[in-house]
Formats: C-alpha cells, sequence, structure tokens
C-alpha cells in the first residue's frame, strides 16, 4: 500500500464541499482506495468477482440441508446467468468469473483424514492465485460448496479457539440435529488433526476445501499485484483468515462487504479486525454480499472524485473555534 | 399498499434458487416494492431525489458549527453539479430536484416564537406535496439547511418525549459549547410551545422548519400516489415522523435508508419501527444516504426479477424435513 496516495486522498477529503468526516465510512474508503491502488482517486473500471466452487466429503456427515449435487447443479446456473451473483454482479458492474474445482471429486472427510494432500491443496490455491487478473482495480471473492459452512466453522476453530458449537450455523438451512452434527463434525475434526492444526496452512489443508484453498491463493495474489479484495461471507472470511495468522498486516490489503447471518461470522470479522461495510442478513455466498457491497464503494469513490472543494465553490468553510 | 401483489412476491421468492431467506433483507425489500408498487416484479425505472432547503431562525443561537449564508451556497453548489449529493443521485440512477424554500427568509427563532405561521406552514408541506411527480417509482427525501438537526431535535422531542440533551448531536460538528446551546435550544422550546407540541402538524409548524415541512408533505404525497419513500437521516426522519403519528401505518411506505451518525437518528428510527438500510457513520444529510441505499434496492429487484426458479434450473430443493 502507498502510505502517500492514502495521505494525499485524505487531505483532499478534508478540502470537499462537506464537514469534516460527514460522509462518515465513505470517507475511510476513498483513503483505503487510494493506498491500494497507488493513486489520490481511486477507480473501479475493471471489478472481477472470482466464484470457487468444490466438493466435500464432510457432507456424508449430514451437515447440509441440500444434497452435495447442487454445487454442480448451482455451477451450471451460474453459467446460463439466472443465479442471484449474475444479477448482482451486473448491478455491480463487474465481471463474473466462476472457477468450478474438481467438483466431480470431493475432498476427503476431514473427520476421518486431511480434506487435501499437499498436491490437491497446492492445485487449488495455484488456481485461485491464477484467476486474479493482475489488471483488475478490484477483486470479489466468492465461493459455492455443498457443505463448505462446515469446513469454514472448522477451520475458523482450528485458527482462532473454540469448539463447534462456537462457530457453526445453519448454512443452508439445517435444522436442531444437522446443526448438532455439525458442531459434532468439527469437534472431530478438532481431535483428529490436533496439533497439525497450529499451522495456518496446514489447518486450510486439513480442514478446509479447495474452494477455501482457492480464495485463500486469490486474496494473496491479489496482495502481491497491489489489488484490494472485498471478502463475502464467512466462508469467505475463513478462507482467507490464514493470512491474517500468518503476518499481523495479512489482510490489510481487504475489505469485509458483509457481515452475513451465519452464526460465526461476526466473531470471525471481529477476530480478524474487519468491520463489514453491510448488514442485511444475507447468508447465500456465492460473493453475493461482497458485490453488493461493491455499489457503497462506488459512491464512495464518485463523490471522492467529483465533489468540488469549499474554494471552488465558494462555501465557507467552519469559523475557527 | 397491495397484499397481494406483496403475497404473489413472497411466493416467487420460495421458487427462486437460493435456501429460502437466505438473501436476507434483499426478499423484504422485494416484498415491500410490490406491495407499493402493486406488481409482483417491481421496478425503479424513474427514481427521484428530492432535496428541500431551508432557512432557520434558530441559527441565532449559536446551534450550527457553519455560518447561515451556507445554506444559500450549497444550494448553489448541488446547482453546478459538484457537491456529494449530485454524484451520489446519479449513482443510484436517481434524477435530482432541489427546491429551495425561501432561503432569504429564515423561520422564526422558535425558542420565542412559532417557526412559522399556519400560511407559511401550509405553503411548505404544497411545496412538498408537489415535488412528487406521480408517476416516480420511488422518491428519495433530504435536505440542507443550517441549523435543522436542532429542528430535528425539538421535533422528536416534541412527538416522542424527552428533553434537548436526548435528541440533540453535533450536526455539522459542533463543540462542546455548540451542543449545549442546541440542547438549551431544544429546552427553550419545549417550555415556549408547551401543550401545543401535542398535535404533530401543530408541532412541526412550531418547532420545524420549511424543508422539514415540505419533506412531510412530499412523505404524504408519496403515500397517496403509492409511490415507496427512500428516508434520509435524522433530519428527514424527524420531519416525516408526524405521519407515524398521526396514524400507526402513516410511514408504513417508507425505508430508512441509513442510520446517521447523528446522536438520535437511532433512537429516532427504534421510535418509527425502522430499521435502517446501511450503517456507515454517515452525516451530511442532502439525501445522501437514501440515495446509497437505492443501490441496495436495486440489487434486491435485479435478484427478484433475474433469478431462475428451481424448476428452470433443474437444481434440487432442499429435501423434505
Amino acid at each position: 500500500g502507498s502510505d502517500e496516495a492514502a495521505r494525499a486522498a485524505a487531505a483532499r477529503q478534508t478540502t470537499l464541499t462537506k464537514p469534516p468526516g460527514s460522509l462518515g465510512r465513505l470517507e475511510d474508503i476513498a483513503v483505503f482506495m487510494a493506498r491500494w491502488q497507488g493513486n489520490v482517486v481511486a477507480h473501479l473500471d475493471k471489478v472481477e468477482a472470482l466464484v470457487f466452487a468444490g466438493s466435500h466429503g464432510v457432507t456424508a456427515r449430514g451437515v447440509s440441508a441440500f444434497p452435495a449435487e447442487v454445487t454442480a447443479q448451482m455451477v451450471a446456473n451460474f453459467a446460463s446467468g439466472r443465479a442471484a451473483i449474475n444479477q448482482l454482479a451486473r448491478h455491480a458492474g463487474a465481471s463474473l468469473k466462476v472457477i468450478p474445482l474438481h467438483i466431480d471429486r470431493p475432498t476427503a472427510d476431514f473427520t476421518q483424514a486431511p480434506a487435501m494432500d499437499e498436491a490437491e491443496l497446492v492445485e487449488a490455491m495455484t488456481s485461485g492465485m491464477a484467476a486474479v487478473d493482475p489488471a483488475s482495480d478490484l477483486v470479489c471473492v466468492g465461493e459455492m460448496g455443498i457443505g463448505n459452512t462446515t469446513a469454514a466453522a472448522a477451520l475458523a476453530a482450528a485458527l482462532f479457539g473454540g469448539k463447534g458449537v462456537d462457530w457453526v450455523g445453519r448454512g443452508t438451512g439445517v435444522d436442531d440435529a444437522g446443526l448438532s452434527r455439525k458442531a459434532q463434525a468439527v469437534d472431530a475434526a478438532l481431535a483428529r488433526h490436533g496439533a497439525a492444526l497450529g499451522d495456518p496452512i496446514e489447518a486450510l489443508r486439513r480442514v478446509g476445501g479447495r474452494e477455501l484453498a482457492a480464495i485463500c491463493g486469490a486474496t494473496l495474489a491479489a496482495r502481491l499485484h497491489g489489488i484490494p479484495v472485498m471478502l463475502d461471507g464467512f466462508v469467505a472470511s475463513a478462507a482467507a483468515a490464514p493470512l491474517a495468522k500468518l503476518a499481523p498486516e495479512g489482510l490489510a490489503h481487504a475489505l469485509a462487504g458483509h457481515v452475513s447471518a451465519e452464526t460465526g461470522h461476526r466473531k470471525l470479522l471481529a477476530a480478524l479486525h474487519l468491520s463489514p461495510l453491510l448488514d442485511l442478513g444475507m447468508r447465500l455466498g456465492e460473493a453475493s454480499g461482497a458485490c453488493l457491497a461493491v455499489n457503497v464503494l462506488r459512491g464512495a469513490l464518485a463523490c471522492h472524485a467529483g465533489m468540488a472543494t469549499f474554494a471552488e465553490a465558494g462555501v465557507s468553510g467552519s469559523p475557527p473555534a
């Protein structure tokens, strides 16, 4: 990030025709975007929504309200342009790229064995890194994968402590028995993998999934290219979280698009020191919340770029205190 | 509102390719808009942002961080297209109409006398009613008026009880002494006007202002035309509040675009049973928060209109419980 661009953007904000601070987080966003794009006035000409899809062996444990084949069906729905994310990406002015990751080959059931071997982890992370176009102005990351809120809960517990009950939620809508099975699956994974989960990337391999590994890779690649990232919900946030464990500023280039209704998300964002832009009770995934939040960024940058200064407009400033 | 259109929209939501409820408030918005537009799939082809401006005699009490002439200067800035609201209205796909209401003639200082006489109140409310184009799909209401957070605080206290200290905030950025003067002005107004404030419209006349009366009129006219309304911040919410006091469902056609950083707004929205769409620390007025929230509505309606049903997409539904 460029401290110089951030300082210049903050200075510009103080000259615009509004009481200082009165645009709230829109002002912070203008400064954040300037920092990561290295321009006092950042732009959003090329926004990409990356949706990674994967299949999960843990679905055998009855952790989802929907059958595992829905993952492939929804990937087809994305291709037909008729899913929620197609509408929300278009509305955000984002191009949508859907990347299925061997969805015909589920990860191993992580209550029994590591979800991925090392080659599989590397392949998935590399797919995520390769999906990021270095010319992007912003990358939104999201996912599709029946069973993946259980993987995300296991990963959150591995990284930040607690048990299954602290992190699982109803996902696509499991009943009380399903919720209990999710907590049991997480607890079984924590017991199975034990101290090996102390390494954040090893935790991603053992209890994550291919689409989580890809999101982690994409978020890392964006950082290397100096591109800001908009995280989607609970799963995407958990997927990126290993970067924050590896380095204190590892997610400094990321915004939380929203806080979802999935139980663990608010706590996870707090652990990541991320404050969500939206809080609308969404819990769909697919990068839907991230794309909706892009509109807030566009509004912030429109003000930052288009407003007159007090001097230009001949507006009297605040009298000296 | 049309119960039939609302029911049909809610039924449509359950067929779309997503877990039931997973779009959160976006689903509620689709139903709300269907109800007020009387169409199962509502549209936002014609969105209007109405910004009313007025001047306030109470500014003589030192209640604002900015001099009173800034109201006229900002109206000129709106006309030049360089204020925040110009950028945010364009981004929302809204046409902006600015309606100055005798800004060369401030209301009376309401600590001493009613802010408006009856003819002035009627003229201001009528201006607001006339500003609403019956062909609009949505009307956003906002304001500009140095001193008007003090008027809004006085009106909120008149309608919902409490004293000045319960409702005043820093507005454009007053210091502690200014904040104290605001509370004193509200308390003086409550003492001066007494029991007359028990009538909501009389309270608007005595402690409101021209732009507040116009917002109240515009919100009422929208209801008569069956047009949903997006409220902006503290001042716009207080201005519309008499309608909620006059009838329990008086603001059923209104959404709160955001909750502002102005101290009293969260409490006022709670009193109005309105849950804000955005919470971004904004406190500018000008309909800025309302216009930013229009993008959330557009996202909601894009999903409602554009998504495939489970049957169309060949996606397996949730198994029977």
